[in-house]
C-alpha cells in the first residue's frame, strides 16, 4: 500500500491545485512519488495537463505525453498554443503521432473528438478460447477497454460485440458469432457529446462504438469520458441560464479580461434593450405625473413578471436539454403554462391587493383612491406574471426552432423582454381601472 | 441481429414514452418483442419501471423483478407507494430480498444507496489462474461487474483490487496480494452522491467500493449508475438557479398542482420581498412627483443590478458546485469581482450616459437639466452594478458558510435583493447630484 504520507501529499495537491501559481504547481507536481504523479497527471483536466507540460523540461514532457491515451493526447494538444503542437507530436512515436493527428481532425465536442481509437478486435469465426487468449494478448499492448471485444468483418465493418463476460459463460465449442449481441447502439464520427451522453444514459452502457458511414468501426467512447461531458454540458446550460456566455474553464483559470468581456456581451445587449422601459416609462410621464402613488409599485410589477419569465423559461430549457420534452410539444407545454401563470398571478395578485389595503389601512400611504391603486396593481400582477409564464416557456421552443441553443433563454433575457411589456400591461390596466378618479 | 422493424419499434416507444397515458404505455410495452423488451425495461427510469410494474399483473411482475439488479430493484421500491412494497418484496426470492431489504435502509443519494451488493471477491494468496477461473465461475453468477476482483481479508475487509487486466498480463506464478493495487479509492455507505461522482470525474474509474467504518466492504457503484447522477444533480442545481424548487421528475410527469405549488413557492417569497421596493419608492415619492423624470429609469436601473447580480451569483454557485473555488476562497473572488463590477458597471454606465444625451439632443426627452440627468443614470448604474456583482458573488458563500445549498442563491432572489438596495443607491445618487437643480 501507498504510505499514507504520500497519500496525504497528492490529496493535498489536489485540494490546492486551483489556487497555485503554474510555477508552485510545477514543484508540487515533481515531488509525487511516481505512482502518485502518474494517477495525479492522468487525473488532470486536459487544460491543466497542457499547463503543467509547458512548465516542464522536454524530457519530462516525452514522459507524461506518452502516458496518455491517444484521445486525451489530442486534447492536450488541442489546449496548446497552434505553434507550440508540432514540437509535443515529435515526441511521440510514429504510430501515435498518427493517432492523435487523425483524432484532432474531429471537432472535440463530436464523438470522433472524444474516442479512442484502439479496441480490442475479434474474428466472428473464432472460437471462445481463442478470443479469450486474444483478448488477453491485446491487455498486454494497452487497449483502453479489453472488457469487450468487437467482432469486424474483413472490411473492418462492425458485426456485433461480446463482452468477457459472455465469454466466460459462452459453452465451450461455440463460436464468437454464435454468441456475439448484434442490436448494437453506435454513434456516428460527428455525432454532438450531448447525444453521446444521452445514449449511456438510456442504456447503462460502459463503451459504445463510433463508425463511419460506411459502417466501418473507428474507435470506442468509454463512459468515464462521459462524466466529465455531462458535467462540462450542465455547466454550459447553467451559465447561460445565469446570463452569460460559457466560461469554458474554473473560474480561477479564466484571465481577468476575458471572463469581464464574457461578461459584458451579455450584460451590455440585456442594458440597451432594457434602455426600452425608459422609453415605454415616458409615453406614461403624465400618468405619472398625476399619480405619482402608480410608479411606486413599478419594481414589484416588472420583476414578478421576470421572475415567473425565469422560472418557466429554466424549466422548459432543462427540460428541452433532457429530451424530457421535444419542439413538437409546444402545445402541450403552451396550455399548461397559460394555465400555470394564471393560477400563480392569480395568486400573486391577491397577496398584493392584500399588502395594499392593509397599509392604507394602516398608515393610509395611497391617499383616497386605495382601493382602485391596489385593484390596479393586482390585476396587473395577474396580467403580468401570466404572460411572463407563457413568454418564458415559449421563447426556448422559439430559439431552438431557429436553430440558436434554448439555454440562451436566460433568466436575465427573459426578464428584460417581459420587463417592457410588463410597463405597458400595468400602465393599460391604470388607465382603465382609474380614468375619471387619479387619472 | 434484431429485425429492423422491431428496432424501430422500440425507438418508436421511447420516443412516445413522456407524452404516452399508463395505458398506452402498457399496450406498447407489451407489444415488444422479448430481446427488446428486456433492454426498453432496464433503460427506463426508476419512476416508470415504478409505474409500468403496478400496471401489470403479478406474473408479469415477478418476471420484471426479478430482471432487475438488487441496487435498481431497491430505487423501484422506492418509487412505490409504502403500502404496495410488501407485495412486490414477497414476489422475490430470499437472498434477493434481504440484499434489497439492506439497500432499501439507505439514503437513495448517497453511496450506500446506489450500490450493488453483488461483486466479485477474490483471496489475496490465490494464484492467477485460481483468480481467472473464480472471476469466470462468478461471471455465471451474474455478479454485476466481473472486470475487477476485490481482494478481502477473512473479516470482509477491503485489502486491494486486480482489474482482469492485470489478471491477463501477469506472469504465471504470482499471486493476487502480489499484483493487486492497494491505493484505492473508496467511499463510506453515507457519501453524498455528487461527492461520489467527483471522485469518478477526478479519478477516471469505472467502479468505486463502498465499505463501512470497520474497512469492510459492503458493495460497489459503478460508473453507469453516475451518468444518471450528475444530469440529476445539474437539474437540481439548474431549476434553482432558476428560482424553483427543484422538480426531481420530468416536466410532463409532474402533476399540475404539485408544479404549481413548487413554482409557487418561491414566487411568493420574491414577490413579498419586492414589495420592499414600493416601501423605498414610497420614500422617494417627494423627489419622483418633483422630478418625474427620474422614475423613467427605475426599470433601467434595478435590472442592471438584478442582471449583474445573478450573473456573479451563477459564476459561483456552479464553481463551488465543482470544487472549482472553495469556501476558503471568498476573499480572493471578494477582490476579484470588485474590480468585474467596477469595470462591467463603467462600461453599462458610460452607455446609459451617451444614450440620454443622445435622446436629449434629438428628441428633447429630458428637459434643460438631461446633462445632470444623465450623469445621476451614470453613476447609479455604476454603483449598482458594482453592489449586484458584489452581493451576487458573495451570497453563495454566505449561503454555504450557513449550512445552506448555494444554488439557492438563484437568478431572481438576487435580483430582489439588490432591487431594493439599488433604487436606494439611484436616489441617493440623485440627491447628491441635482440636489438645487431639479431636486
Amino acid at each position: 500500500m501507498v504510505p499514507e504520507s504520500e497519500r496525504i501529499q497528492e490529496d493535498e495537491l489536489r485540494d490546492a491545485w486551483p489556487v497555485l501559481e503554474p510555477r508552485d504547481r510545477v514543484e508540487g507536481f515533481r515531488l509525487l512519488p511516481p505512482a502518485s504523479a502518474d494517477d495525479f497527471f492522468l487525473s488532470l483536466s486536459a487544460m491543466d495537463q497542457a499547463g503543467l507540460l509547458q512548465a516542464l523540461t522536454p524530457g519530462e514532457r516525452r514522459t507524461w505525453m506518452r502516458l496518455l491515451p491517444p484521445d486525451d493526447a489530442a486534447d492536450v494538444l488541442q489546449e496548446m498554443p497552434p505553434d507550440a503542437r508540432e514540437g509535443y507530436l515529435a515526441l511521440l512515436d510514429d504510430t501515435f503521432r498518427r493517432e492523435v493527428l487523425v483524432l484532432m481532425a474531429y471537432a472535440e465536442d463530436a464523438a470522433g473528438g472524444l474516442m479512442n481509437p484502439r479496441f480490442a478486435r475479434v474474428r466472428p469465426d473464432a472460437s471462445i478460447d481463442e478470443a479469450l487468449g486474444y483478448l488477453r494478448k491485446q491487455a498486454r499492448e494497452q487497449v483502453e477497454t479489453v472488457y469487450y471485444g468487437y467482432v469486424l468483418d474483413a472490411e473492418q465493418r462492425l458485426l456485433g460485440v461480446v463482452s468477457l463476460r459472455q465469454l466466460f459463460q459462452a459453452a465451450p465449442g461455440k463460436l464468437v458469432r454464435d454468441i456475439m449481441r448484434t442490436d448494437l447502439v453506435t454513434v456516428m464520427e460527428d455525432t454532438h457529446q450531448e447525444a453521446v451522453s444521452r445514449l449511456f444514459a438510456e442504456h447503462a452502457l460502459a463503451a459504445i462504438p463510433v463508425v463511419d458511414a460506411q459502417g466501418r468501426m473507428k474507435g470506442i467512447v468509454t463512459v468515464d469520458d462521459i462524466v466529465s461531458v455531462v458535467q462540462e454540458e450542465a455547466t454550459e446550460d447553467i451559465q447561460k441560464v445565469g446570463g452569460m456566455e460559457a466560461l469554458d474553464a474554473p473560474y480561477f483559470e479564466v484571465g481577468f479580461l476575458t471572463m469581464v468581456k464574457k461578461r459584458a456581451g451579455w450584460l451590455l445587449i440585456l442594458f440597451v434593450s432594457e434602455m426600452l422601459t425608459a422609453t415605454a416609462m415616458s409615453r406614461y410621464e403624465e400618468e405619472i405625473a398625476r399619480a405619482v402613488v402608480l410608479s411606486l409599485f413599478v419594481p414589484l410589477i416588472i420583476s414578478s413578471g421576470g421572475n415567473s419569465g425565469s422560472q418557466a423559461s429554466t424549466l422548459i430549457v432543462r427540460s428541452l436539454a433532457l429530451t424530457e420534452v421535444r419542439l413538437r410539444d409546444w402545445w402541450r407545454v403552451l396550455r399548461r403554462e397559460l394555465f400555470s401563470g394564471l393560477v400563480l398571478g392569480a395568486v400573486l395578485g391577491t397577496v398584493g391587493v392584500m399588502r395594499i389595503l392593509l397599509w392604507e389601512h394602516l398608515f393610509h400611504s395611497y391617499g383616497e383612491h386605495a382601493t382602485l391603486v391596489a385593484l390596479t396593481v393586482g390585476f396587473a400582477v395577474l396580467g403580468v406574471v401570466t404572460w411572463g409564464t407563457l413568454s418564458g416557456s415559449m421563447l426556448p421552443f422559439i430559439l431552438r426552432r431557429l436553430g440558436f441553443d434554448p439555454a440562451s433563454a436566460s433568466a436575465p433575457f427573459v426578464a428584460t423582454l417581459v420587463d417592457v411589456s410588463g410597463l405597458v400591461i400595468y400602465f393599460t390596466t391604470a388607465e382603465l381601472i382609474l380614468r375619471g378618479t387619479l387619472l
